[in-house]
């Protein structure tokens, strides 16, 4: 791939300054790269890739392969054409690469030495901690604490990558002394998030990778969907169904937008599967409200369950997020893409099959696709679909195994 | 692929009688399917994949990558070009569905029902698993009992792909229950595999999947080494060095004995890794010993530490074996392939340092192919190495940890 299609040049002008009406982008200079900062305030439509990226791109393992499921169609007995992104075969083990990546190379670009990241059940960590080392950062990772004693292997694939893993709440921040003396042991992102802007804050040369919602991270993961429209068109294959599931939206947004873009929504259906337990597309408030947990940041436009929304605990921790990227929930708004929302037991049910028939495990979050996949095919026919598996479930197989 | 190499066809026939003077092939009809026996004798040179089993081949993700690794080369300052057979991005995880599919699917094909096999960290069993699932039959796992309640996530992948695991001893089979009033709580892979045969001989419509040092298991693995042959000449590659760890040497074979045919061991040096704990190819002797633990089957000229040596407990559990493939000891015996012996705490270090400069985990056996790659470098220039990932990490993160 040249260059991302920048996913705010999807949106008009006038759109845009609603949605961000409260935002102050010139802040993100404290904590973001420069060039990565420009990036989410231009309009421009595409962006070129500079060579090295493309080069790490390929190292880890883009293009990734688009594949047709021909054991799925059989076992579901249907005449639909299913093709499978398979994002899992990154050798990070998820989609997440393709956003860490450029952050990473623009900061070392810039001169900065030290990535500093949170991360909840590992997978943004796993690639920052990645990302950092491929362009000769050292990395620092909050790891929320329940997830740091649970999520042992995730730790140590980051150590594996050479990245300091600190478990959050820590006695590395005075947030985090503050929170330990109130007596606060499991940590949540939203305080992972505080201490990472502390620590970034006392050093000029560290910076953030975000794993999630803004739209540069859509913008730098559209390498998906672009990849997809070039490995359809190989074929001649034209998509009437584009599905993936959605957290804070940057899976999804990397891959379906590009094909929005290129394809329309007339002939073509984008659905994005969320958590029935987390239902922030299908049954939260399109309106401004906080992306942080705690009120603290600026009021995004986005569909939200409102920011004191305390999401349940569940295996899919990807998709445990009390709203979604705006530019995706513009879309939702809009009528171009349709939210559906199921349940973790049919989710997972619909995954331990797929995984007897294709002999793929997939990401929790994933299994909510799948299962989507599943009930297109009660209702339609002699259709293409296209859906992604965001990553593999090896380190997950404990979520397997409650269901089995 | 087309076709398998016949492994057995690269020695001469007055050759092997005498590796096989000993062996009853006919007894093999007891355990494995009628297809598979016929192919473990004959000498033909070439055996023609089935068209259902090719497709079976691509699903799982067959023809896996053989990718250059221009960070390696750069991190080892070498002016050697490095590549690398990925058949970590099989499905499974490893390179052990070859093998198990072929045998799945004649078993199934002869009307077969189940497939009863032995495994011990759990690789063999979990491409068993998958490879009975793929052609409509049940499984049984017999795991050894101390790798089932270390190696849990393995132990769930098979059952995520309907396998039931049994832990041996177990009460399922006389020499189960035997073992067990014994006092036997460990086991081993010598008495699962008896536990194994036990259950065969007692159920007709069940075989075994064999996972190692049969040739039939290293002609089925042939496409992998085929594959590397028409990917080396696609860009016009002649390979200086082939490289590969050896535990029973069904990965190794499968790999390189298609090159040593193709190209010869003038201008191309066959170079497999084992372990110093274990130093079969080394240090062994080249005389007729028995493959099993027991001495209870029959002998086969191959280099072996003796029957009775217990290889020492370690984290690359693949190449824990007494004993190595007789083809594969011939060639070696022979001075067509040179073996090297590594101390694991130095192939771990520079599978480490291979995780940080290419991105991937790589399983405990590989990381002694890792360590012959570094090592080669130091002493030559200039020239092409083919290296062969045997399989992903994920799940020996844990081991990993052990070395950070």
């Amino acid at each position: 791939m040249d260059k991302w299609l920048n996913v705010r040049s999807l949106v008009n002008a006038d759109a845009l300054d609603e949605i961000y009406r409260y935002e102050v982008f010139e802040d993100y200079y404290r904590f973001y790269p420069k060039t990565v900062v420009d990036h989410a305030m231009t309009n421009e439509k595409w962006i070129m890739i500079p060579e090295e990226l493309k080069s790490l791109y390929q190292m880890v393992g883009r293009t990734t392969p688009l594949v047709r499921a021909y054991r799925l169609e059989k076992k579901l007995k249907t005449t639909n054409r299913i093709y499978l992104k398979r994002e899992d075969l990154l050798c990070n083990g998820s989609f997440k690469i393709t956003s860490a990546l450029p952050q990473a190379y623009y900061g070392a670009l810039q001169g900065k030495q030290k990535v500093i990241t949170e991360t909840g059940a590992g997978q943004t960590g796993v690639a920052a901690a990645l990302a950092a080392q491929l362009n000769g950062m050292h990395c620092q990772v909050f790891m929320v604490r329940s997830s740091y004693q649970v999520k042992k292997l995730r730790r140590t694939q980051m150590e594996v990558y050479g990245a300091q893993v600190i478990p959050s709440p820590s006695e590395a921040t005075s947030v985090g002394r503050s929170l330990l003396s109130k007596g606060e042991m499991n940590g949540s992102i939203a305080n992972a998030t505080s201490e990472v802007l502390e620590q970034i804050d006392q050093d000029q040369s560290s910076f953030n990778i975000a794993g999630s919602l803004f739209d540069f991270v859509l913008t730098y993961n559209t390498v998906i969907g672009l990849e997809v429209i070039q490995q359809l068109e190989k074929v001649k294959i034209h998509p009437d169904f584009v599905v993936g599931c959605v957290g804070g939206g940057s899976s999804f947004g990397g891959f379906a937008l590009p094909l929005l873009d290129h394809y329309g929504h007339e002939r073509t259906q984008y659905v994005c599967t969320e958590s029935g337990s987390i239902p922030t597309l299908t049954q939260g408030t399109y309106d401004f409200d906080y992306p942080d947990g705690e009120g603290k940041s600026n009021r995004l436009l986005m569909y939200s369950l409102g920011y004191d929304f305390k999401p349940p605990s569940m295996h899919a921790s990807g998709l445990r997020y009390h709203a979604a990227s705006p530019l995706l929930s513009y879309f939702v708004h809009h009528g171009a893409i349709q939210p559906v929302a199921y349940d973790e037991t049919l989710a997972m049910k619909s995954a331990i099959d797929f995984s007897r028939t294709e002999g793929i495990v997939a990401s929790p979050e994933s299994c909510y696709t799948i299962h989507a996949i599943t009930e297109l095919c009660k209702h339609h026919e002699d259709r293409n679909i296209i859906a992604m598996i965001t990553g593999n479930g090896s380190l997950d197989l404990e979520s397997y195994g409650h269901f089995l």
